[in-house]
């Protein structure tokens, strides 16, 4: 049986975007500071806090929803849920604290960076075959098939061709990845098929599914 | 290896419920009743011909919102999202026509009898323990650790009880069905594990995923 996706070598570790200082802003040594992971960029750090006004170390959703406007992109709230979702620690309630933060941070910026590369006509939208070759390139060969049962999740319903801005993006881009890669563990051998539990099977696809209000 | 679902000899054929019918109507012959299957109820038809009215034999999702609520909930935009999808005709753009517009109904009667029988205390909503209760009820014995993921999507964020009133109990209880029939669909011989390839592993997961506006 052969594989449908890619087992490149490409290194998909993420890496932080370059954001100007914020330049009135002054840090502090809060304890929320003292719990970013070493190197992480003062920047991130700044935009964490600067949302985390009762220093409790956890923002909220409305709070990511801001810090993250200041570095990347005003996201709507289900997208935001979703990365919360994405990114929480499990088992515990839906907020984010430094280290998820940075991680969100850093996993944004490479999806920012693959946006730009592969928004050739840099329209501020990618259209599917922009997204097919952006997967691809990341080490992704999903079937067209796949890809585009995963849009018409996208568009308003009418059958026309979808076009996504950033937020979309991320949203299709960490489904696709984070599936395929949940898949990829349970086919060790690479050979394209897995055996998985009923109960493995339900525990990788819920975190992916809608995030509700 | 043992199952995790139950494969009881129940049917889970839909049935559609009783409706008053609308008093005030005057049922006539269009084109869309024509294409309703036979033995549809006359309550059904007419409520989609309420809504369905420049006669063209399909509604969108304010239409369908509208239909559904002379007979069950009104709910809300993303649950009609999420019926449309997992109801409309495949390779269609997202309308509902008749045959669709049936066995929504119809299943919707069905998951409103479920409602009604575990929502013991009569609140208007169902518990955790009842949602369970419920699902195996109906013959799916889902693990606590899956249906606590599951129902993590639905609180607020703050770990707190879950309670899901009908709309969020219908968007859970066809996830649970859905993925589950598609598992099963897969575990031909009723091991609990089934050997799926990527591509069918995707398009099994896809249509269960968040219905975007």
């Amino acid at each position: 049986m052969s594989s449908s996706y890619h087992f490149q070598s490409q290194s998909y570790a993420p890496s932080a975007p370059e954001q100007p200082p914020y330049s009135n802003y002054h840090h502090t040594s809060s304890s929320a500071s003292s719990s970013f992971p070493p190197g992480t960029p003062h920047d991130v750090i700044r935009s964490f806090q600067m949302v985390d006004r009762d220093r409790s170390g956890f923002i909220d959703e409305r709070e990511l929803q801001q810090a993250l406007s200041s570095g990347f992109h005003h996201f709507n709230l289900r997208t935001i849920r979703f990365l919360m979702f994405l990114f929480k620690s499990p088992n515990l309630p839906l907020t984010i604290g430094p280290k998820e933060f940075a991680a969100l941070w850093s996993c944004l910026g490479h999806w920012r960076g693959i946006f730009e590369r592969y928004d050739k006509d840099r329209s501020g939208k990618i259209d599917p075959l922009e997204l097919r070759d952006a997967l691809y390139g990341i080490g992704y060969a999903v079937p067209g098939s796949v890809l585009q049962l995963l849009l018409s999740k996208y568009g308003d319903g009418s059958g026309r061709r979808v076009e996504l801005g950033f937020d979309s993006f991320v949203e299709c881009g960490m489904i696709i990845k984070g599936l395929t890669d949940k898949f990829k563990e349970k086919d060790t051998r690479y050979t394209g098929s897995a055996t998985l539990s009923y109960d493995a099977f339900m525990t990788m696809v819920l975190p992916f599914l809608v995030s509700y209000d």
